[in-house]
């Protein structure tokens, strides 16, 4: 029997009815003849709730403890999504990740996924049952203690499920229709992608599309598997992430260009007059590597041959602004710089497209866009696919709605501008 | 180093307040030079609020994953407290049932526990970390299943962990200062017990007395555990239960009663016009064995010779009591009895104490107490340290107060009567 791997987040679980909803659904998976494995999300805002008590308990609770209270979350919504199948008729069995075999590494709060032995679900669905799961979590392998996945882990926990048992298809259930060209309500006319490379997905989550969790992406990726993403409110179907080979029959749209994201997470720090040596450079970003900062783009402006100085400008998470401030400013004497500038009114602006590898059409006619819409950019980076630009946060919308236009994505526009042969 | 096992009850642990001030006496043990191993009940109404939820997603939830769900209340408390004891500066691990070794039947809702393995409590214990136990839960010896105890049972939690570490005490901490002679809200001027025999403990608890779970009283016993039954609001000292010898310098009171129980929970079925034929009891009792229902007291009347019929009584849980009455009228043909009659406007009033058994004056005194009340007795039960009556619902409260005052229990009269040298 085929196996379908569902998963279903906070929001399609808000409540008693909702999650009868998603009982009724992993039913009529069930009768159209799959074996159904079902990673959950806790219920609605339970995580917060959670977080919440926790900080009135202690300022900095030890993260073990947090991943034991938080893990209590996803328990309470897969017992009761196992009693909702059960009304229905089915037999169900639900899981913690430790009894699921979810196997990580020990660091709490953000554990990876080092194995999945999933001998108790096997056993399960040969007895007939539908399995569910709690997303999100795990068992460390050496210390045997319980971690979580950090925030959206539960998509990673149903697609690396699926790569363990081998499922047809890792279908993600979430509140939107599918992955869009760009997000619907800052660009209405945005059409929903029926189907897309992981590659292109990956960089898309990774640009500030929200739809999936980067790291669950990373892992369809590696082990083959088809994600469907698709609303848990409408049959609709939605977005298929995939490398393999469209179905014989369906036919191959090859657009040059995916989507359109963007992010708004991000700060830029600019350090200024910074000396122009050798090892200068590395100095600053090893103290911010030191204190565990993720620095995403980087610029360093050509040096003023007269001054010897130079600026050097990066992004990183807004979350870490203040450290990374803190950081540098420790470290200003040794290394000579005149001053550190801290803003986050910026925005990111990403064009994501597998196309773009062989069309050098493609930066000409994303910078006309981007002229034309009168939009400054402050930063520029690419990856072979990729097109990033940092902007003024108040420019953003407009930038990703020029841009969007400009490489005929709107929907009301027809079909999108297919500039070569080049499938996916 | 000393090993002394706490437990918090739900009201003890009603919100993050609340949690602090318990982390602040967990704190103050373990400065006292003690190991300590604390089990912990669900956050004030978490469990009935689980309940609530499982109820509005399926009319008749499957046991084992309303375990499941139950099993995340004392997950959630038992994290809360291990981040506020480590905010008090000190180290702590939490545990649930299972990683902390606690083994079962496979009964769930009301499993039972079958040995308790703390190889992980040890360890922290001797990293030293305080440890926190998630109370109520199991998991099953055979099928590797999460259990719970049932209501009350984290008591049975924190006996059963003491017995295994070989902790000096277990001290259950709950909304009362102790054991009472009578329930203070009845007969307010009931005394606190210092001092408490098992086997008496025993007997209070199963008539009715709440502050102890019975099986954790039977464990207590079995393992010859003391048990400090004491308020976590204040700092008085408890009634300790034990059938140990009285430390050497504390006056070892001798009164020949220990309290007066009282119980509104059960029901009277009376089994009108029985033909009084060898077997006919017998097949009235097998048919309510059958139905589950656990029975309490029976009185069987005298068969009245000219008609050759006898009324059969007994009592049972009102909860039990719709069954009880559908499972007599399907067996009504057969055994050929006249009626059934239902009754659940009564009350059960016990005497315990251990001097009773060799002290003929204490049944005199009770039933004199109780007819100078004009109590009027429906059914009448003893063993060898208990008298046990039922009576109308409406007197049960006068019933109690005449009792407790003519054993001189009332504090107010000063020293409880002492019979003989009848010693616990």
């Amino acid at each position: 029997m085929p196996i379908v791997v569902q998963k279903y987040g906070g929001s399609s679980l808000a409540d008693a009815e909702s999650i009868k909803r998603v009982a009724k659904r992993i039913s009529e998976t069930r009768k159209a003849g799959n074996d159904v494995v079902v990673a959950v999300s806790a219920m609605g805002d339970t995580t917060d709730e959670l977080l919440d008590l926790a900080q009135e308990v202690s300022p900095l609770p030890p993260p073990r403890e947090l991943d034991m209270l938080m893990t209590a979350g996803e328990r309470i919504s897969m017992a009761l999504v196992a009693m909702a199948i059960t009304d229905l008729g089915h037999s169900a069995r639900s899981f913690t990740g430790s009894q699921a075999g979810v196997i990580t590494d020990s660091v709490h709060g953000r554990a990876k996924i080092i194995d999945v032995t999933p001998g108790r679900i096997t056993e399960a669905l040969g007895k007939g049952h539908v399995v569910i799961v709690a997303g999100f979590q795990g068992v460390s392998q050496d210390t045997k203690e319980i971690t979580t996945l950090g925030r959206g882990g539960t998509d990673t926990t149903a697609v690396a499920l699926a790569a363990a048992l081998g499922a047809e298809v890792c279908e993600i259930y979430t509140d939107v229709d599918g992955v869009f060209t760009a997000d619907p309500r800052i660009v209405p006319s945005a059409r929903k992608i029926d189907r897309i490379s992981a590659e292109e997905m990956l960089e898309l989550a990774a640009c500030g599309s929200k739809v999936l969790h980067l790291r669950s992406v990373e892992y369809a990726r590696r082990f083959d598997i088809p994600i469907h993403v698709r609303s848990s409110f409408s049959q609709k179907t939605g977005t298929t992430v995939t490398d393999q080979p469209a179905p014989e029959g369906v036919p191959v749209e090859a657009p040059i260009i995916a989507g359109v994201a963007h992010d708004r997470s991000e700060a830029k720090i600019t350090v200024v007059g910074v000396p122009d040596r050798t090892g200068m450079a590395a100095k600053i970003f090893e103290a911010v590597a030191a204190a565990e900062i993720n620095i995403d783009m980087i610029v360093q402006n050509v040096s003023a041959t007269e001054t010897g100085l130079t600026d050097i400008s990066f992004t990183l998470p807004k979350s870490d602004g203040p450290t990374a401030v803190q950081t540098l400013t420790k470290i200003q004497g040794e290394v000579g710089f005149a001053q550190v500038q801290y803003d986050d009114q910026v925005g990111k602006l990403s064009l994501v497209g597998a196309g773009m590898r062989s069309n050098p059409g493609v930066s000409a006619t994303f910078f006309s866009a981007l002229a034309a819409a009168g939009v400054n950019i402050e930063m520029i980076s690419t990856s072979e696919i990729r097109i990033s630009v940092v902007t003024r946060d108040e420019v953003l919308d407009d930038a990703v709605r020029a841009v969007h236009t400009a490489f005929g994505l709107d929907s009301t526009e027809g079909e999108a501008v297919v500039y070569g042969g080049t499938g996916r």
